[in-house]
């Protein structure tokens, strides 16, 4: 872990101005009227709201009191990458080293990789401790979890076994190196080595994905007989809730539906049962009477096979990029599914020598992207962040995470020796919030990212 | 506004204390390595962690030092609405009125009505003081504002002249009440009235969408120019970009997507460059070769004219619900746009005489709910939240926030003549969350909402 320095002091004071400015502005207070709300003098909170003088701690919290806020909503995020990535290096990894117990006996080993405060990946690099020398998941050297918050997607290397509990009955998948596997959150799930002699360890990358953040802490406020609401299930089955959704949003009866839509009112009331799916004229039809997107009227498809989904190393898609002859990478496709659509994993193995790499075959997507280097050879980046450009090295076992949108080329003295494992997951920014800062009015990005005045 | 007391202390301390406990899980921390980083002792942290003292703000902003955290990741939010709705008498909001000048001349007249800290309402009362003899935006009354990083919904009552400037110009349209108008983040708009006599007001509800909390909170960390590549058009002109962000996160050629998903080489390139757009077929045969949904291929429409949606009060569509003969209200359907297709403006006119208000006909929605009364005859409301009932009156200019899945019914003793402005809106919890918490393991939702131990 880092030392006991704040980070990024300057960047982390002048956007929480921009938030206290915020706060103030969507309760129309002017900065006589906050100062008085607040308790301080229009001078300071002059000083505060400009980011002359960071916002002091119990400011938030009377804030929190007399406006309807929170105090969250005025801690703004802190930036420690500032050039676009950070590396970690294996002897750091090392350095965290410590053993987990599990009832007793000494089960895994675990070391930290690369992690940042602006993504949600929380990767472990975990050794197995527990041998085993059979497939029973009951096993007395295997030592279940009781399954957490975060996804995971787990690379293995050696022989591992994956253990994962459903409600139908333990499973038992014999892993080796290359093979992966996404699951789902809170599903119990365990490892162990079949061999003594052999390395036995995996990639565990736990991430946040929709359900962290600001959907948690509204669900908590809420209570959880609110948030069981709120369950809906994925594919075919959750159309039907999703237009009544839509009819009570509007309190709309179906037969007014059926007339909006121009659809009869007896297949409208089939398509609220749930006893015919619809075409996609009708999800048009009934988009259009709702005034949504037709996508809105969606649901989001679901791949698992009970809580996971797993793809052996010999089943990975793969393929060259950009396209053969000229390719600079093999890429393999790794396990994931279609209920994280903006989740991907890859084994990135630089085709191109040292020497030649250049941003003529570089790498660039709109997601928080995790890579660790999991073989012998190393690799060397080269990335254009914010205009400039940088060249570093990363040796096996070194990780770095990547922010949005830098643009990275991978080479290596051994090419094709070298795999680069890369988790790339979206943010808290949604394609709703992409479409979001693509309407509003132009030239308002500086404002939104950090509003320094009234608006009235 | 409210005193100066913490509302709901103990809630906020038993969240605070599942949010410690799930940073500390997400790290991989036991007790007593997490007491180690944060520099307590571990009875100090296990009585934080467990909720029987609250953490305090320095714990906070150590942890956000040494781990990869942000202090708001620690903070909940305040339930100040624990019976599911919270009503806001027209006298307080009187007792806040404030008179609001631009240029040196008294402009506005400023009323808060209901709001909670679980929702992302800011609704204003604002009377016009500033009256004109003619429609022209130039004219010396006309005061604009900047424009702010809120939506608005704005409901006309009295002679109301409403000005918008668009990049093309500034439009000006004649309000009268009933009118209706929604309108994006940051386009410049002003009021004015046209008569010195007759009362002239809004309703301003201005709430924040999918662009406010954690999405901007990490857009200002990643900065502008990152923040700039996530901008994405609306509509038919989004395909090609969103096609191209998710060949990018594979890494996959064009050539090899045509592969995959069986078409044409040339047509994926012409989907690719905008130059056709793709038939409901190809959308899912795309998303089979990607491996997501079908929806997630698919724009979110736009509908708007310039930065609004303009609803004239005569051409609302309108309906019984339930329907006709037994109905219990009038609805009217006011201004709204498929960009917020979780947003709906309503007017809700009982049709029930107050003695009758019952269950029978209910209205609820998943969306968080504001009401203001905007006639001169009260409505008597009934509501259900958490297995109990609540019964209360909501007069003439009396404003009420409803929590989501609020069982609510509204009658009056003025059956027709009480007319009640409801605004509805997504919170925090998406369809990708409602859907993740449909596929969590069964029975976790418990944890999900108070995590109280180690996962491990």
């Amino acid at each position: 872990m880092s030392g006991d320095a704040p980070v990024d002091e300057e960047g982390f004071r002048l956007r929480g101005a921009a938030l206290l400015r915020s706060a103030a502005n969507d309760l129309k207070r002017d900065d006589a009227a906050a100062a008085d709300d607040l308790g301080v003098s229009v001078a300071d909170f002059a000083a505060y709201a400009e980011g002359r003088r960071a916002v002091p701690a119990e400011l938030v919290r009377r804030a929190a009191a007399v406006w309807p806020v929170n105090e969250g909503d005025l801690l703004p995020w802190r930036d420690d990458c500032p050039d676009g990535v950070a590396i970690h290096r294996l002897a750091d990894s090392i350095a965290s080293s410590r053993v987990l117990t599990r009832g007793g006996i000494d089960y895994y080993e675990y070391r930290d990789t690369a992690m940042s405060r602006v993504a949600a990946f929380r990767p472990e690099w975990i050794k197995m401790l527990s041998v085993v020398d059979n497939d029973d998941p009951a096993h007395p050297g295997v030592r279940w979890n009781k399954g957490h918050l975060l996804y995971q997607f787990t690379y293995f290397v050696g022989p591992v076994n994956y253990y994962v509990r459903e409600p139908e009955g333990d499973r038992v998948l014999r892993m080796n190196t290359g093979d992966s596997v996404w699951g789902l959150p809170y599903s119990p799930h365990t490892f162990t080595s079949r061999s003594a002699d052999e390395e036995a360890y995996i990639l565990a990358l736990t991430y946040g994905g929709e359900l962290v953040g600001d959907p948690q802490r509204e669900l908590a406020a809420l209570g959880a007989p609110t948030a069981a609401h709120f369950a809906r299930p994925p594919g075919g089955l959750a159309f039907p809730a999703i237009l009544r959704d839509f009819l009570n949003a509007l309190a709309l009866p179906a037969d007014r539906l059926a007339v909006l839509s121009g659809l009869p009112e007896q297949h409208v009331a089939g398509l609220l049962a749930g006893a015919v799916p619809p075409t996609p004229e009708e999800i048009e039809r009934l988009a259009s009477a709702l005034r949504v997107s037709p996508r809105d009227l969606m649901p989001i498809d679901a791949d698992v096979v009970g809580s996971i989904r797993y793809c052996p190393a010999d089943a990975a898609r793969e393929w060259h990029y950009p396209s053969s002859p000229q390719a600079a990478y093999r890429i393999r496709e790794l396990a994931g599914s279609s209920l994280h659509p903006h989740t991907r994993a890859l084994e990135i193995i630089p085709l191109a020598d040292a020497g030649s790499s250049s941003f003529s075959s570089s790498l660039r997507t709109y997601q928080h992207q995790y890579v660790y280097n999991v073989s012998s050879a190393a690799a060397d980046l080269t990335w254009r962040f914010q205009g400039r450009s940088h060249r570093d090295r990363l040796g096996p076992g070194d990780s770095a995470y990547l922010k949005p949108f830098v643009e990275v080329a991978f080479a290596s003295g051994r090419p094709g020796e070298c795999r680069l494992l890369s988790l790339r997951i979206g943010g808290r920014v949604t394609p709703e919030t992409r479409t979001a800062l693509g309407t509003i009015y132009p030239g308002s990005l500086t404002r939104y990212l950090r509003e320094n005045g009234r608006w009235y």
